[in-house]
């Protein structure tokens, strides 16, 4: 199970079903699947989830990718997420024992076939990235598509890693990259007060003196009549989620209010909670072998 | 996945290498997964870990059988641990969402070809007895095959459930059940006084007041200067890993002593821990669909 990986592409489609379905169609092979399909029809957007090892999942979602580039034409396309392309941002996710590098393989491998066979400029972006500057999404798409086709061959800064030095006329560009899995977590506490919320994001969030790998905002909940420290844990092995729980439930106390209730938005890697399993249990010497279901699923693999 | 299960045969051989593998081999199956063989030469036995849907490890299993009954000759096998068959046990466990029914029909299922094809008499035990008194495997088992050999065609209480009114010359009878997941869990406390030990297994232990689903014990562990509680969970989803972890740990502390360590044993279903982990993190909404590796699993099967 050495070489498995998720892979999320982002197309940008998001209200036609017929494209969202053929793209899905496109993408579906016998050693790859699919976890979740969701699109967003504000945003004209669609996202898919999918599991396999290396080779396959490049092959899948290359096919995907070319589906995407006949059937979006993104001179058309309006929608409130900003994009570069009509397949607009691949990230590959190592699982389980994977290691990055083969993740950041995937994505070389899957954006040196989009440059070469469908001539759509390509930037590697998080782990793949060949520029520092561009190790962060956002700084490679800026302003879009719209933007990028005008400044792609002008600017430097702006050439793609491979591909021509030129947007495709109706795909634009592609953003591909390699990078750890994201967790959702959120904390809710019984008050109020969103300025509480806030106060404990400040602490517990990297860029304010926190810890390295959160990313934190406070926010009012007024529908439950509490506040949420909402919070995205980048790299859980080193910044373990009950590190973040006990340090956001401490800073809580000091307030005099209690964590009422913790959430994991969407889907996280089992090692995540196991090992918040084991530190309350106290299980110094567990091994994840030990699970039944992650050895089950590695005899599969 | 709603028909998944694990199967432990249990087979009176632990000392001839090529009988182990050869019964290793005839279990062997493109949808059957073998997780884990050990063997004992003390005890003569070897068991093995199978999962697969239910009709391909109930043919699996039976054709391990078949190689037992054919390779071992009980009128001439010695070993400490008690048995009544050349294929002793054969326990059926649900997984995931498979449900005890699905276990049940396994064993029927196998019960059937063993009495029909093999002409071994066969005892339905745990989840799977007809009667009460054999429910318990040891209730059924008594002094093993030399005393089963005389009784059985005598004494009504000893009648098979189903097959032949006498045992096979040389491969006995077979006990076969299904039963829950089985967690081998203990704790350990920072005292050498094994009378602290005991009284928290008194506490915690099914028999003697404590919770419906805990089997415990107290043993001095000199050679780590400390003592254990040392438990079997027979049903964690009714008796949970952190209410015995939380009781065991509360009662410690009036002996002005603390836990210092928990270990599971073995193997564990993935849910035990979650479960754990969801407690401590005070996730009141969390769903195993959440956790990648279980809906990659999912999809597999």
């Amino acid at each position: 199970m050495a070489d498995l990986l998720e892979c999320v592409p982002n197309f940008s489609e998001g209200r036609d079903r017929e494209t969202i379905e053929a793209i899905g169609t496109a993408m579906q092979r016998n050693d790859v699947k699919t976890l979740d399909v969701q699109w967003d029809i504000d945003h004209n957007r669609s996202v898919y989830t999918l599991v396999g090892t290396r080779d396959a999942v490049v092959a899948a979602v290359f096919e995907g990718i070319k589906v995407a580039t006949a059937r979006i034409d993104l001179t058309k396309h309006t929608g409130a997420h900003p994009r570069l392309g009509a397949t607009d941002v691949v990230p590959f996710i190592p699982l389980l024992d994977t290691t990055m590098d083969v993740a950041i393989e995937a994505s070389r491998s899957l954006g040196e076939r989009v440059a070469s066979e469908l001539r759509i400029p390509v930037y590697f972006y998080e782990e793949s990235a060949t520029r520092p500057e561009r190790t962060n999404l956002e700084q490679i798409r800026r302003k879009g598509f719209e933007e990028l086709r005008e400044q792609i061959g002008v600017d430097e800064n702006r050439m793609p890693d491979i591909g021509p030095p030129k947007t495709h006329p109706t795909a634009g560009a592609i953003v591909i990259g390699a990078r750890r899995p994201l967790i959702a977590y959120n904390i809710y506490l019984n008050t109020t007060d969103v300025a509480i919320a806030q106060n404990i994001a400040k602490i517990i969030r990297h860029s304010s003196g926190g810890l390295r790998y959160v990313k934190a905002m406070g926010f009012a909940i007024p529908e439950r009549g509490c506040v949420q420290v909402s919070m995205n844990l980048t790299h859980h092995q080193q910044t373990a989620i009950h590190t973040v729980f006990e340090i956001v439930k401490e800073a809580a106390a000091a307030y005099g209010v209690t964590v009422t209730e913790s959430e994991v938005v969407g889907m996280t890697p089992a090692a995540a909670l196991l090992d918040a399993a084991q530190r309350y249990l106290r299980m110094h010497h567990f091994r994840m072998e030990q699970v039944l279901e992650l050895r089950l699923l590695e005899a599969e693999f």
